[in-house]
């Protein structure tokens, strides 16, 4: 079932230091190899090609990212690049972004996904979309949850409340309430509970919606995006935008928005989704062998158990008496850490930073 | 109390798997910066300086290793590199080598030495030799036996029968008998008993003394040495030595004659001695921080424990919530391993050599 006013904003301005020494400032995840020859942007268009026409595939990101971005989709027009001057959150990206939707498209409802996450059952994810935006022409903020599949401490939860109505076989719930990142013992009580899924950061709306709701509950960003929109329509929008956006505050659209908005739907969705958040998950995404060991790159395995080897060079990389491990080469930079330890490798990049060491940064 | 009869005799003819990556056939352990900046076999030559002129230090080795080796110890006499076509086994480098140290000094004592050995106690290294170096112009073979500190199941043992006499503080003893590499339960024994000290492959004794006995036990090596002898005075002993090395048997000093030799002593010592026959031998020999880590190399450490960093290469390596770990970096090629897995590295190298994959050999 088509929807001609459906688009797609792809949120890809990311710079995440969580998969160092492979990311890095200039190599942000999305334009990441991880999972075979396509990077993580490629495969966020590439999942959506099915669903849309490229014309209603939108991008948001910094203007140093638009060029590399292109050249990997170069079928993707180039006018539907948004560039953020600054990251400033991502509520102001979407305004921004919804700005450029709604001059396209009055009508247009939006649909803001990542850059930056896998989704295995990718018809799934399209079923999900369609059934939201029909959900989203009712006038409903739908946000994407993901089925928890254990109690994790690292996304935010949301808390479904009654059935609204059934899409396709989705069914759809008013939201009860917004949970920031729970502790351990709450992400136990959650995932026993039945009612709350993971926030996904992929929300579907119509744009008129969602620039009405944040002109409502973030007033000085309505302003702004006001007088954003004047601009477009005439040939100083360029320099209105450096001039302005600095002087926007930071803000999550999880916070700005949604939290506080009136008619807001959860459609919980079952599509092998990860936000590929650290080693550990890029692990957990590839297939081992009968040891447990995932080897991308030439790996000597010896005894070798449960260990990743992510060998982006061409050396040679022989594993002899161990287990657990997850080891990162690069030409410049190697890692070797735990699927336990990898959520700590930010670390790394804070003292890298401190030490002044951008030339592996 | 010098000796104006004693040579040293440094073995340096060794390839040596267990040290892979680092070393390769091109690039043998004693050709290897382990300890800074000096090489194994400089470190070798160095502690003799103090004892012997370099007149009287000789080195046996490849052909294709005179070169490199002369490189780095460019005072020592080019005449004093000994050359053996192919390794055939200690016994028969040893009566070669013999050989050319008669011819130099019919007197001569000489001392076999090893290229490839840590000694931490020069000084006692040497006060050693030289107790010994007395001995072996009684007549005696003796072998410089090393105190046991754990109960090593990697090294032939020496059991001592009675004192014979005291030279400079050093007890030296006959030689009961030797004992071949032991199970664990025997290693614990022998360490208990007392009486056993390990086999350190380094000898003293008069050349005249094993040319004898080589002639008595090894009748086929005696006679190829003699007619070798003979070559030495004319003009053809490289054509000779070509013809006849090949076909001599391949047999250790140990079992060749020592087992089975007349008039054999021990002279134990306590010289902070290792035959650095893994990498774990190479961090126990490094100073380890507070946290037990051994960085030689660029090493960012987070919540690490217990682990060595080998990195020969100018990359950065770095390292998240691991313990008990051996990384050892080379520009083609990376090893992950143990402490405790490290003697398994040889299958490494079994593995490349059956895959065909010289290029890392």
């Amino acid at each position: 079932m088509a929807n001609d006013h459906l688009y797609a904003l792809i949120m890809a301005g990311g710079g995440g230091t969580r998969l160092w020494p492979l990311s890095r400032r200039a190599h942000p995840k999305q334009t990441l190899r991880l999972f075979g020859e396509r990077t993580m942007f490629q495969l966020a268009v590439d999942r959506l090609r099915p669903l849309l026409p490229m014309a209603r595939i939108f991008v948001v990101t910094a203007a140093e990212q638009v060029a590399p971005l292109a050249a990997q989709v170069p079928d993707l027009p180039r006018e539907n690049f948004i560039i953020e001057p600054m990251g400033r959150g991502t509520a102001p990206c979407i305004g921004l972004s919804a700005l450029h939707l709604r001059r396209r498209d009055p009508e247009a409802v939006m649909a803001v996904l990542t850059a930056d996450h896998f989704i295995r059952r990718e018809a799934t994810f399209r079923e999900a979309l369609l059934a939201a935006a029909q959900v989203a022409e009712e006038g409903y903020l739908v946000t994407l949850g993901i089925e928890p599949t254990y109690p994790a401490t690292g996304y935010g939860y949301i808390e479904r409340g009654a059935l609204l109505e059934e899409v396709s076989d989705f069914p759809v719930y008013r939201v009860a309430q917004f949970r920031e990142k729970p502790d351990a013992a709450t992400a136990m009580a959650f995932l026993a509970d039945g009612r709350y899924s993971w926030n996904s950061g992929m929300f579907i709306w119509k744009v008129s919606r969602i620039l009405d709701e944040m002109r409502r509950l973030m007033p000085d960003l309505g302003a702004t995006l006001a007088e954003l929109s004047a601009a477009l329509e005439g040939e100083n929008y360029e320099a209105r935008l450096s001039h302005l956006w600095p002087q926007v505050r930071k803000e999550t659209i999880d916070y700005g928005v949604m939290e506080r908005a009136q008619r807001v739907a959860v459609l919980p969705v079952e599509m092998g989704w990860s936000d590929v958040g650290s080693w550990a998950a890029v692990m957990a995404l590839h297939e081992a062998d009968e040891a447990g060991n995932v080897s991308l790159g030439e790996h000597l395995a010896v005894a070798t158990e449960r260990t990743m080897v992510f060998a982006e060079g061409k050396r040679l990389i022989a594993t002899v008496g161990v287990r657990d491990l997850i080891i990162v080469d690069t030409p410049d930079a190697l890692l070797v850490t735990t699927p336990e330890a990898s959520q700590q490798v930010r670390e790394v990049v804070r003292r890298l930073r401190e030490h002044g060491r951008e030339d592996v940064l």
